[in-house]
């Protein structure tokens, strides 16, 4: 109601939903088709970008179908299989299908399984394509698991896995900073980048979620995805062409190559954390413990910074340090990437020891790029010091901006799984988080605590104060 | 009055005058101190950047000094050398001194000559420094004439030429961009350089000079100077250090290798034009052959465009734009230079025929530096189109810049030759423009007119649309 309606109804209203597209929610309860639209229409009114209209409104609710599906019961499957079928008749030629799971992981499987036995997973001269949303599984175990259960019913390329951050606009300008401006690709690497910094911080809490976030954990819950996705966005290798498949052989050898993560070198390149009571906004916010559905001495950490390699030509001795937390002073997701100074690559001794140049790409609150770069002190005769050149997109284009969702929609009708996560990456991302988690990191006296609105675990910051960095 | 005072009083101002610096004004009018005080005090009221400032003022009168001086009289020089030498043993030590040549160009060769005579050319433990305004010649054969009546008097290191372009901030950016920002270097050569332009547009015409500008025309009185000091500071290799000898060697090696005008290309490669009649700001302009002492048949140019090149291993292929003209429709400095697509470089089809990178250094009205690069359309979810990020430096320091005149001023005094032209730099660009006048470019049917308050010929363009580009 929040997300996927709203963004098929945007869909609707730019005019991109194909001619003759049925939408059917299925779901446990037993809902009257009426009521199911009135709260459609509610929720579009109050979350769609383009608001409420009267017209979209009408060419959409007329697209809209509520059915009744046990997420256990194959009959109900078997029942909505032959409606779908006696509609493909009317239609006169086979249709495509696209099953989107927007429902709790555990029943995933289940649902999976199903799809299969009742033949709807198989079409006659017609695609069924499957988008599973996150978390796909919680350990490289269960990720494996559900994934044979899924390819029993669906083929790879049926399968849309989300990690929806793809959708976002500033991370597909990732791809269109590096590949479609011939500045940056020369000194995209080793030689001219210092280090890359990843930060997705958020002040908001577990928010409800006790009993997913106790088996979770931010390594889990952001860092398997999102910042395994972003990472391998900014430091994959050029792609032979912007196909789907080129992009993610690019993008999961990346994720094959990160190291700095072993036995050895954990506790110097992990810090974790959990946050305890605090203030937020002149609230009081009560420690993670205290959350419902924790547990009293809970040893889940609500916060994870590391410090990564990713071992390859390009990006040999570039650290990559990632960050994210819960409950921190401040919602922001961005990615710097520092470059080395002038002097130590070309010499130039009077210039040694100015501020670096600094690429940011900033994906929230604000959308946009920035470059600090340096030039003569105004009004100086020869100080050098850095200034900033911007774009802000996201105060330009905010109501323009489509949302992630949309994005994400609108590409699989479309078939296009370029921001979908293959198997292979999610794979080589769970071996990642797989080979940090069974280092025992999370013994309770390697979790720093840190007050709710701060700025994390102090340690965090002594990660890169160790090596003469700091967190831009 | 207008500039060399103000630009004294502002350096008073900011307390950067040496103590004890004694400022005589020698000119041949007979004028009383007093009544050069006022004038003087009227001036920097008027032209200095910080405005009259009663403390200020105090500090900067009980410096000035005025002495009526008849240029061709050499008594007058023996008078002012004892007069100095008289200062100099109150003061009880050597002290070094500047001469400034803010003299009109034809006295240039008798003030040298006498102060050589007079022995005012030479201190005996303390320097004797000379400063030339521009022009510095008015042909090949004539500047060298210029420098050897100098050079009889002064040795090189103690010659200053101005090019007051050089005094300008965002001209010594040019150096700080390219070399205290490791970001630039990598790209900035014939692999991914398409392109230079260089333009020095005014509206103003030739402002009473109509003498001078007859036996100059805005080849001499431009190019040779303004326009390849820019060049040769945008193309430069890196100098081994910031030392002026290693900065202006790099520079005199570029001038030396500016080619494209033989006289096979020279049609090609060179549009001159002459201002005709026309409307600027809603005001009747005249043409240029009406101006007072301008030939009713003249066939000085007024504007010139070229298209050069710079024939070593950096810039290969790379074709360098530059423009001037007098009485167009704006006034604008500023250097483009245009990228290479990613595609011609790297491949990757589908992001061919995308809007070029461009780093555009501007030097007036705006002072700053912009970025164009390319990033998808918000809102469509697949189309690329250039953003630009900017960095508008006089629109947050105009108050706080300082006049080139300061700067130059400064230097002198400090001995910093940096932002003053060598010989050697001087009498390449003479060789350049020599070459090109002596292709007789000059014959009336190579003369395209404009009319006033125009863009300019529109041949001008032609030269870049051949090529398939265009002026930014």
């Amino acid at each position: 109601m929040k997300k996927l309606l709203p963004a098929q109804y945007n869909l609707e209203f730019e005019n991109m939903l194909p001619e003759g597209l049925a939408i059917f929610a299925a779901a446990r309860g037993d809902v009257a088709q009426a009521e199911f639209k009135i709260a459609a229409k509610n929720s579009v009114s109050k979350y769609s970008r383009f608001g409420y209209d009267e017209q979209t409104w009408a060419r959409f609710e007329s697209r809209l179908n509520y059915r009744r599906l046990g997420f256990e019961d194959i009959e109900d499957y078997r029942k909505l299989e032959s409606e779908l079928e006696g509609l493909e008749k009317l239609h006169g030629k086979p249709v495509g299908r696209v099953y989107y799971l927007a429902a709790s992981p555990e029943y995933f499987s289940s649902i999976v399984k199903n799809l299969r036995d009742s033949g709807m997973s198989r079409g006659e001269g017609s695609y069924r394509r499957l988008v599973i949303e996150k978390p796909f599984g919680s350990s490289l175990a269960s990720a494996r698991r559900l994934n044979r259960e899924i390819r029993s019913a669906f083929p790879e390329e049926s399968i849309y896995r989300i990690d929806h951050y793809l959708g976002k606009e500033m991370i597909q300008n990732i791809m269109s900073i590096r590949f479609a401006n011939a500045i940056f690709e020369p000194v995209w690497n080793s030689r001219h980048i210092d280090n890359i910094q990843i930060s997705i911080l958020e002040d908001t809490g577990i928010e409800g979620r006790g009993e997913y976030y106790e088996n979770s954990g931010a390594l889990r819950d952001m860092v398997q995805n999102h910042i395994v996705q972003l990472m391998s966005l900014v430091m994959m290798e050029r792609p032979k062409s912007l196909d789907p498949e080129a992009i993610r052989d690019q993008k999961v050898k990346i994720i094959k190559k990160i190291s700095g993560i072993t036995p050895e070198d954990i506790d110097k390149n992990l810090i974790i954390g959990q946050y305890a009571e605090g203030v937020i906004d002149g609230e009081n916010i009560a420690g993670y413990r205290h959350e419902s559905e924790v547990a009293e001495d809970s040893a889940t950490e609500t916060f994870a910074a590391l410090k990564l390699n990713v071992s390859n030509a390009r990006w040999k001795g570039v650290s990559v340090y990632v960050r994210t937390g819960k409950r921190l002073n401040e919602r922001l997701v961005g990615i710097v990437v520092e470059f080395k100074d002038f002097s130590s690559i070309y010499g130039l001794e009077a210039y040694r020891g100015l501020a670096p140049n600094l690429l940011i790409i900033k994906i929230y609150p604000e959308e946009g790029i920035s470059l600090q770069f340096n030039m003569k002190k105004p009004g100086s005769f020869d100080k050098i010091v850095p200034f900033s050149m911007s774009y802000c997109k996201s105060c330009e284009f905010r109501k323009f901006t489509p949302e992630a969702y949309e994005r994400l929609i609108h590409d699989v009708l479309e078939g296009d799984s370029t921001l979908y996560a293959r198997w292979d990456e999610i794979e080589r991302a769970w071996m990642l988080i797989d080979s940090i988690l069974d280092c025992k990191v999370r013994k309770r006296e390697n979790l720093h605590l840190y007050s709710a609105g701060s700025s994390g675990p102090k340690e965090a910051d002594r990660l890169l104060e160790k090596d003469g960095r700091h967190w831009w």
